[in-house]
Parts: structure tokens; C-alpha cells; sequence
């Protein structure tokens, strides 16, 4: 905050609240510089602690800060990326003496530093993660299609404890529960910020399992929610049918080998355009570069943080100019688009130490037969 | 938009975007007041169409208007109660020879008033909402937790073609495919903007089912996803186990009697406020009032209009000052939280006509039993 020139925040989106609160209300955290957080509540009502107030509206808010014996800041930093327009007007018409400044940067840079405690969520989410993907063959039935499939696992998830909620920063995609998708559904182009979406089963969510029956020579690529804690982990995992042709999995090793070179550069201080570049170069390299993150339309990342959202920082992109530190989390998928087989590739959740890259996702990393 | 002084709006809410073009597109529908729409299309790169115009970023908006020989607007509408902040003030600097103004009320307003296309597909979700829920005491096994019910009436509901996604505008609530909520679950405050959400089954998300057993003498209130079409139906159902007390059985009667008065008073030009007054005005007449919307926390509304998210308009409220008009869709909800028993009431949604209010969720309104 000192460094963005902060001398409090103001934050009310729901997984930022969770973040600086540990729980869930309606209201706003306020975060000053140099004194304790203090909860401004509107639900739920019973809400009671040292630092809660309870307000109706926002407007409410400074009044309270005098009664408590804060000052007013001077410098305010709301969550521009985040809060409506109408909101943050509001926002700024109830603290008319206060610059108003953008405290999403901030936010997101504190978030993608998880602490100890954070680390161990999505541990445990990773494990649980690896358990619900293990058992996905024993729910393939002959003639089962990708949505019947997709659903099942839907279904194993939230019996082994997965909530359900995947949460989305800003307004870039949709998802319901994940990914699963068969053969030439992989190349429909999708309207979201997805590595791969599919092409769904209705127009009003063109994302997902399209109701293909999963056939021999097909890939099944199954990317779905990892959310078992409040902090999620990203896996993706490949399941086939019969023969693939070599040039599918000849592409799946390249990812495979995309992540042990990842393992061993993906350390505090390293670049993540260059890890991005890395990635694109080794598929490059190998012959793959049009089927790389896509075939039709290719997506402009290959690895993105996670933590109480899908996408958080750093993202490894070509233009990225985030530096990997240690506590970042990390989802790395390079995936590639066959014409005619469908998708290739791995995805894992990975700790950035000072060292190493542990994984967090760790499952057998082959094309697994469903059969 | 005549009447808002509106020269174009510029959309790109999803929900919007899904509603003005039917399909859903990462990018924006330009609809000036006096020619056709044009898609500013970012993402899928393949959309093609006699208005369709690729774009990398929204500052290329104005240049591209001006190829179709389409002139700039002196008063453009922006999505200012859904946009963030930083992307208002960056589509301001895109037109900066424009007054931007709010146009979120308008388009709220033309949502209200569905179309016979848009009628079709609610009454198409409605009859699949009530199929499902038809077939819910065939899931229950003893012993169950309100979770496994939950997630057994969730697979349930995917089998049926449910498309998961539950849109909702605006920030005041999340939600995974609905609640189940059994006993003393239904008191827990909830922090989002639901009529009731039940405790849930991790800090991070605060509603629904909260593993408890399902045992006599309570009640287990279902409100589960009616997105089977993208346009969505709301729908609840109470169930039970042995015998309940005659304070919770004459409490849902209320419910049940307040959806009488409702169908006969809810036609075009009817008063939302004088619709929330009747329901909790017969609450009150039976000696329920303490009860109704809740109990430890109260929700501060009987009804809202439902579409393509659950939070649409009229709301029917205190200080609501929407009037009925003929194609809107209002769910209506009056429920009880009964302590020590759990949760009552019935939800149906309704298509308003000029005479009549048309339920699309028939379905038996009694308590059922689950055993």
C-alpha cells in the first residue's frame, strides 16, 4: 500500500473480502496504512467482533471512521478493476475530501504472494484434485458421450468435497464446474479467455462437453474445478480411446517435457515472458507451433496464478513483465489442438520456492486409455 | 434509448451481450438509436456476419464505425452499474467527443419485458425445473446429509439438461446450482442478497447445504438452478421427514394462500410494492410476521423479476416503484423460517399478462414427504 501511495483501502469484492477477512460478508474491508483493518458489515446482520461496524450503505462508512477515531484518508484506493463504475462513483462521492486512486494492482500483487497458511489450502485442494481425476476411468461406460461423462465427474467432485464455486476475476469468461471435451469439439473457437473451451450445449454458454459420443482415435481432455478449500488448484489430464495417431502423442510429450523444463527454471527471480517463450520455442522447436494453445484460434498465454481465483497473477504470456517470486502459485498448461483427434497436453498447480517448482497436482502425466 | 437521450449504447456485459445477439461473444453490441446493431467481436476470431467487425481492443471501436460510415454519438449509453470502473473510464477515452451516460437502467427495463420467443424458453425451463424436482423423493435414502441431497438433485438436474450456470447481475450474491437447507441451516444468516442461503460448507461460500443429517420433524427447502434454456426459471419445494408442527404447517399454507391472492392480483399495471405489502401484510394477519423471509436475518423482498439472470426486474419490495407490465417474469417466494424446524413456503415463477398471472413451475405446493 505505502508503495502504491495508499493511505487505506476500501475493498468489497466477494473474494477479496474472503481474502482479507477469512470469511465471506457483505459490506467492505477498509485497510489503513498504519492501523488495524476495521469490517464495515451490511450482511449478515449478526456479524460481531472488535473491528465490525455494522452500516446500511457506504455513504455510512466515514461517519463511523470518526466514531472509531480514524482519520479520513487522504488517498483512498478502491477496487477500480473489479467495482462498477456506478459503484465507485458512489465510493468517491462519500469520501469527497480523499483522492481516489486504483488499489486493484496492489491487491492482486499481495494475493499472488500466498502466505503458509494459503500454501497449505492449496495443498489440500491438489490432493483432493488427484483423487477425483484417478477415479475418472471408472466412470467411463461404452458409448458414454462427453456431456454423460462431464457430469459423472461433476457429480465424483462434489461427493469428494469439491464446492462447486469457481471463481472468475473481472469479466473475461463463464464457466460452470470445467471442461470436457472430445475430439474436433477442442477447435471450436470459444469466446472466453480459456486455454480451450469446447463448444457446450446451448448457445447461451458456448463452453464445455457438446454431447458428442466419445469415440476411438479421440482424445478427452477433462479440465475441471479444483476447488475444495476456497483455494483452487488447475489440473488437466488426457483420456483416449483405441490408437491415437503419433502426432498426438508425440504433441502430448512435448507438453509432458514443457513441464520438466518448467520444474527445473520455474524458481523466484525467473521471468515469465521467458517461461512463456520457453514453452512456445520447445513446441516450436518440435513441429507444433500451430497446434500450440489452440488450432483455429490459439490463446496468448500458457500458464496463469491461482488462488481463491482461476486468474490470478503472474500470467506467462508473451508480454508479461512479471518476475516469479517465491509463495506465487501457478498453473501451467501448454496444450495443443489436433485436427481431427482433439486435445493434447498437461496441466499442473504449482509452489514457486526460492529453488524449485513443487507440484501440487502430482498424477500420472501419460494419456490414460478409458478402456 | 429515445427516452433515456441515448444516441447509441455500447454493451458488453456477457448477460447483455447473450440478450442482444443470442450468442454469447467477448466483446461489444453497438446499437445505435437509428440504424442496425453492429458485433465489435474480439473472441471467437471465426464470428463472421454483414455486422460483424473484428477488433483487438475497444479504442478501435470509433475508427471502425466510422469505415461503416456510421457516425460517433453525442450521448453514448455505458454499462455503468456492471462495467468496471477502469473499463468505463476506457471506453470514455475511446469516445471522447461523447457524454457518456448510465445505460443500465434502460436495458434493465427492456429486459423486463420478454419477448414470445423469450416466453417460449422460460416455459420450456419451467416444465424441465418441475420434472426435476418431481422425481426428488426418489433420491432420498436414510441417513442422508442435506449435501449428499443436494448433489444427488444437482446430477439430477445436469441428467435433465440443466446448463449449470446460474447468472446473476451485479455483485450481491454467489451461488453454485442452489440450496438445499435443512432445520436449523435455514437461521443462518447469509451474507449474500437471497431470501434465505443456509450455512454451507466452507467459510468461502456461506450457502446452501451444511452436511447436516436429515432428521424428523424438520423440514429440507430445495431451491435449485432452472437454467435449462438460458433463460431460467426459480422454483422451491418443501420436503420432510416424519411429522412437522402445526406452526410449520399452517406458515407454508400462508405461503400457499399468498400465491392465491397472487395469480389473481399480479396482472399488467398491478403495483410491485402493493404485491410485497399483500404477502407480508397476510404474514402478518396469521401471526407470522417474525418468521417471514427469514428470522434471525430478513430478507427485504417477496419476489424479483427472473430472465436470463435470477436478479432481474421488477423487484417486489417495500420501496419498489416498478409497475407490472405484460411479459414480465416474476418469481415470487414468500417463505418462513420456522425455529427448530427449518424452512417453509413455496416459489413459483409466473409470466404476467394483461389479466392473469401464468405459473410456469406447476407443480404440487404442498409439503411432500421424503420417506
Amino acid at each position: 500500500m505505502t508503495d502504491a501511495g495508499l493511505d487505506a483501502i476500501l475493498a468489497c469484492d466477494f473474494a477479496t473480502v474472503y481474502y482479507l477477512a477469512g470469511r465471506v460478508f457483505d459490506g467492505f474491508v477498509y485497510i489503513p496504512a498504519d492501523a488495524d483493518p476495521v469490517w464495515f458489515v451490511k450482511r449478515p446482520v449478526h456479524l460481531a467482533g472488535d473491528r465490525v461496524c455494522h452500516i446500511r450503505k457506504p455513504e455510512d462508512i466515514p461517519s463511523a471512521l470518526e466514531e472509531l477515531g480514524a482519520g479520513l484518508p487522504a488517498r483512498l484506493g478502491l477496487e477500480m478493476d473489479l467495482c462498477s463504475y456506478s459503484l465507485v462513483e458512489r465510493l468517491k462521492g462519500a469520501f469527497p475530501g480523499a483522492e481516489a486512486l486504483n488499489a486493484s494492482p496492489a491487491l492482486r500483487a499481495a494475493r499472488s504472494v500466498k502466505t503458509e497458511e494459503e500454501l497449505a489450502q492449496v495443498r489440500l485442494s491438489g490432493a483432493k484434485h488427484v483423487g477425483v481425476y484417478s477415479r475418472i476411468p471408472s466412470l467411463y461406460t461404452t458409448g458414454m458421450t462427453d456431456y454423460e461423462l462431464q457430469i459423472a465427474i461433476e457429480y465424483l467432485s462434489r461427493k469428494e468435497g469439491c464446492l462447486g464455486q469457481f471463481r472468475i476475476s473481472g469479466s473475461s469468461m463463464e464457466l460452470f464446474m470445467g471442461n470436457v471435451i472430445c475430439g474436433e469439439s477442442a477447435d471450436a473457437p470459444s469466446p472466453y479467455d480459456f486455454a480451450m473451451g469446447g463448444k457446450g450445449m446451448d448457445p447461451s454458454l458456448p463452453v464445455g462437453a457438446s454431447g458428442e459420443e466419445i469415440r476411438p482415435g479421440c482424445t478427452v481432455m477433462v479440465d475441471v474445478n479444483g476447488n475444495f478449500t476456497g483455494y483452487m488448484t488447475d489440473m488437466t489430464r488426457v483420456y483416449s480411446l483405441g490408437t491415437l495417431p503419433k502426432i498426438a502423442l508425440d504433441a502430448h510429450q512435448c507438453s509432458v517435457d514443457i513441464h520438466v523444463e518448467f520444474r527445473r527454471l520455474a524458481v523466484a527471480g525467473a521471468s515469465a515472458k521467458a517461461l512463456y517463450e520457453m514453452a512456445r520455442g520447445m513446441a516450436a522447436e518440435r513441429g507444433f507451433e500451430k497446434y500450440f494453445m489452440g488450432h483455429r484460434q490459439q490463446a496468448g498465454f500458457v500458464g496463469h496464478g491461482v488462488g481463491i481465483e482461476i486468474n490470478e497473477s503472474p500470467v506467462l504470456a508473451p508480454r508479461s513483465r512479471d518476475i516469479l517470486e517465491e509463495g506465487n502459485v501457478v498453473a501451467l498448461e501448454p496444450k495443443f489442438v489436433i485436427p481431427g483427434v482433439g486435445a493434447v497436453g498437461i496441466e499442473n498447480t504449482y509452489i514457486i520456492h526460492s529453488d524449485r517448482a513443487e507440484c501440487v497436482t502430482d498424477a500420472p502425466e501419460d494419456i490414460i486409455p478409458l478402456d
